[in-house]
């Protein structure tokens, strides 16, 4: 990976902030964040500002670009990617370490007097907005709204925005109609005393309605927004995406059933407007429910004394907790995707001795084996294949320059998943070819001891995610050892990989609880820099518990894992793990066994069964 | 327990709510938080306001008073003594439960429109203004600072504020002089730019100075404020306690070593219009800073643009990490007061049977003994001995009205603790004199192992408190059981026993990181009500730890135990433990013999070494 060269760009975005076109004054230092206007996590070509201006394309990162410094902030994940990526006139600021200032205390510190710092309304959160210009403020500086985005203007070849086509999805995959989420909607918004509500966030537009895109690579979302009253509901998206018929029967846009669920069409351009005219007739008592992570743009909009921000949405909230079809749909995908890996792994197998599978290709293979399953509609993410010292780059992607060869001499892993109309996967394993060393075998067994750590716990109803992290850690903490990312992630149902606002991680506190139909990822790992990396991951649902007693009537809740793949005997150190860990591994690949041979046999794929049958021999 | 009657003082103060002669118009509501001028947690009977307008006498409870209803907000510790100490003219607001309204939620959800809700500044907190006022104001209220406080208003006997004898401590019990405490304080003013640091925390004056006091029952600390400048410190205190002629030397008041160690004394109520003289005199750059806790009149004496607030102060982060002498001074306490508790259980075996000790008694008799060692000044808070149901109530304190006789058919829960010149103690044992039953057996178990998952828990340099909470839960979760109270505190030297910015509770994020030197408690429990509680509770020290391996060079930190009491065995179903558990408490016991036992027997205290013979016997 050689990084982008960046000097003549930065020359250019330096001589924009000091071009008044832009404002009525020169800005010392220009914000460039991760995201778009939705304030998505995976992005549009024509959204990746950060990437073009720093070249580094990881999925969270923010840039800041002064007269005199260029620096850049991503987390642990990316810090060896961030670096390869980068060319000199970048600092990598290494978020979560000490040492490490934040944007605001490096800001303030080499920033002249009365500085104006700038950035794209549209781009950064209202919440980000917020604690930025305070902190600013407080140093007599000041944060600035650049309405016409600088990266745009120095970028020539800037792709155009997607405009894909819609899909609509049925009751048999959404186990709801989209006129019961707006009722439902509505309900909590009379129970709170809520008149208008804006709906900014990509997948959250994508739930509510029943459709999906394919605007964003990965994400089944389209570009649109959304606002909700009590009788009217607003769709914001490019008109031209609504002439199929289907999809007008769908929205019922010709004969609404019922008055207050005619669906009014605007142009997606046209929210800005739009919600300016709903403001201006607010009654005084009228209240506007936006995300606090909606852009700043839109936000600022809305008068404050009738603005009332909320952390997650009535929407995020709903969608977090599957129904029974979405539970079905979901665990239907994952035996289809367990097909898929069991005969991936059998290849792998057969074929490493030759010498020429190579991450690109392991990847590919991958890839093809699922688009074979029933209703694969992509990949969920960019596939992490990386063998060796490229497993410890925590969001890697193998690339042609740094395509390594899998052998029997390194450990192997491989994070990858699928969309499937029915449900979105998300599975981590880390394997060996030969023969691991001790040392990989026993990292491999501390990870994997905080992996049943965190899915056979029993924890009562209403405990938030992040009081389960540590359990992720225990073992590797016992041993002096850590992995810099959290445990663990929401995932949705044919939506974003990632979605709130559940997980697992010591970094958040704002997270709502687990509750009984919640889907999260259970992904520790641990990494050693220049050598391996390893992680095992399951997509696992939130399911009511029924220990020996019940304090106070609270009910318990645990973990059932969706994904169904084995975890590699042989990179176990079985010595280490207590009788306790030994029995849930035993019936976890009886259940492999039970569940996904059987769709194995169904499909006539003999080999992955056969290394299905293999792999899942019980540890003694 | 018999409720304190209030409906007389309800109408004398709803009375003066409506008083005009306190405010320009009547107010709709009256908040009385606990706690002082100073946001102490244990308070002078004249500052026991909250106490005074409903009953309850735990040490945390807000009340509220509105025209029609009288509600009173505290946590799980206190649900029991609540419900028994008020009438019915209150309503018990469990925090914590889901159906649980927040105070604002609360007097929005029973307030007329436009409602003046009053509150006196110098009760409450900075930031907790801040959150009531900002929910108030956005649902149409305003929350008014009413100078004169109105429960002292209808109060008719209420208390003198205390002024008690200062005692100085010397070197070779703080190991740094407060001259050296002073210079840290100003090298990191100087860090951080800021010109006065206004420190209100009666634990951090009496912390900085050396000197500690008597006027909160069981915290040696006295009425102050001090004002830090970079060549000023002024001391605001009832001056009649200044004219000691040994307490003048230490403070060096009649001849400064140096001017800018000179301290200027003040009134201790001139410090408002102390604060506003040196608030008028501020340069353009001049920051101050005040703890976002200090109180709310207080801290809007600071212009809102020099005020720096702060989470923890500088003192509370220096004062957390103890240094060798404050350690070696507070092992020393440990051992006296494991001496005293020794000696306690012995008698209590021999008296038990004759059917004659009761709660009290036997809280009179472990203050007896504690108040035979050396430098013993009182007790660390108001001893908990509690038999049977009472064990259930978390925070019980025996009353002549609930007092219980201790018995062989009951279980027994003691938390107590002492202050001595060396150190403070705070420990929880709960013991069976016959034979518990299998159910008592195994809740005490589960409790133990969450003791032991937190004491033994190895975790990265930086890691904060709350990570840790989980552990100390996960084998009652397992069963389907919790305790709802944090899991430990911080712990001062010979200072208050409950102190900031550490502690282990899932309730917070905002603590700051665990570091060498650092003291908190480590006390899951379990109570079921009506029948018993369990609670082991030692206090630890925060150490280096030494595992396999270093992750990139963090470094690890694990506890040793100070407390040194046997944990009772025959409470153990020892079947439930795993092996690495019984080693802990086959080791603990170990120590607790060498140690303990060397000092007993040096005191000549024969039944209290038998006693901790027999009961630190290991376990198979």
């Amino acid at each position: 990976m050689s990084p982008k060269i960046t000097g003549e760009l930065l020359r250019q975005l330096r001589h924009a902030m000091r071009n008044c076109k832009y404002f009525s004054e020169p800005i010392q230092a220009y914000i460039v964040p991760s995201g778009d206007a939705h304030q998505s996590e995976y992005i549009a070509p024509c959204d990746c500002r950060r990437e073009f201006i720093c070249g580094f394309n990881g999925s969270a990162g923010t840039a800041i670009v002064t007269e005199q410094h260029a620096a850049m902030w991503t987390d642990g994940r990316y810090f060896l990617q961030a670096s390869q990526q980068m060319d000199n006139n970048w600092t990598l600021m290494k978020m979560g370490l000490k040492e490490t200032p934040s944007q605001e205390d490096w800001l303030i510190s080499i920033l002249p007097e009365n500085s104006r710092v700038g950035v794209d309304p549209w781009i950064i959160a209202a919440d980000q907005w917020k604690n930025m210009s305070k902190a600013l403020i407080s140093a007599g500086h000041s944060l600035v709204a650049v309405q016409d985005n600088l990266i745009d203007a120095v970028w020539a070849d800037r792709p155009e925005r997607p405009s894909t086509q819609l899909r609509t999805l049925g009751l048999e995959y959404t186990g709801i109609s989209w006129q019961d989420k707006i009722n439902t909607l509505r309900a909590k918004m009379t129970e709170r005393k809520i008149t208008w509500f804006v709906a900014t966030a990509l997948d959250e537009i994508a739930w509510l309605f029943n459709l999906r895109g394919a605007d964003i690579e990965y994400n089944p979302v389209f570009f649109a927004y959304t606002i909700v009253g009590m009788n009217t509901i607003r769709l914001f998206v490019d008109l031209k995406r609504l002439s199929d018929p289907a999809l007008r029967a769908h929205l019922q846009l010709d004969s609404p059933s019922k008055p207050e669920l005619s669906i009014q069409t605007f142009p997606y351009e046209s929210v800005y407007t739009e919600l300016q005219a709903i403001c201006a007739a607010l009654g005084p008592k009228d209240k506007v429910w936006i995300c606090d992570k909606a852009s700043c743009a839109l936000t600022q909009v809305i008068p404050k004394s009738h603005r009332t921000p909320i952390p997650y949405t009535p929407l995020c909230l709903s969608k977090a907790v599957k129904n029974t079809t979405e539970i079905q749909g979901m665990k239907m995908a994952h035996i289809k995707d367990a097909v898929a890996l069991c005969e991936l792994f059998a290849w792998l197998e057969k074929e490493i001795p030759k010498g020429i599978v190579t991450e690109i290709s392991a990847a590919d293979k991958a890839e093809e084996l699922r688009s074979q399953q029933k209703d694969f509609v992509g990949l969920s993410f960019p596939t992490i294949s990386s063998v060796g010292p490229n497993g410890a780059i925590i969001h890697y992607r193998p690339l042609p320059e740094t395509n390594r060869t899998l052998t029997t001499n390194e450990v192997y892993l491989i994070d990858s998943g699928a969309q499937y109309i029915d449900g979105t996967t998300d599975v981590t394993r880390t394997v060996h070819f030969g023969t691991p060393s001790a040392f990989e075998k026993e990292c491999f067994t501390y990870v994997l001891k905080g992996h049943i750590a965190v899915s056979a716990a029993i924890f009562p109803n209403g405990t938030k995610g992040h009081l389960l992290d540590s359990f992720a850690r225990a073992a590797l903490w016992e041993s002096g050892l850590d992995y810099l990312h959290g445990t663990g992630h929401g995932v949705g149902c044919f939506l974003n990989v990632h979605e709130g606002p559940c997980g697992i991680s010591y970094k958040t506190f704002a997270d709502e609880p687990l509750e009984a139909g919640m889907i999260v990822s259970d992904e520790p790992g641990y990494y050693e820099d220049g050598s391996f990396g390893i992680r095992i991951e399951n997509v696992v649902l939130v399911v009511p518990a029924q220990p020996k007693y019940n304090y106070r009537n609270r009910g318990s809740l645990t973990f059932e894992a969706l994904t169904l793949v084995p975890i590699q005997v042989k990179m176990m150190n079985t010595e280490l793990l207590t009788q306790k860990e030994r029995d849930w591994v035993n019936e976890y690949h009886r259940k492999c066994r039970e569940v996904v041979g059987a769709e194995l046999e169904r499909q006539g794929r003999k080999e992955g069964l056969e290394w299905l049958i293999r792999e899942t021999q019980p540890i003694v």
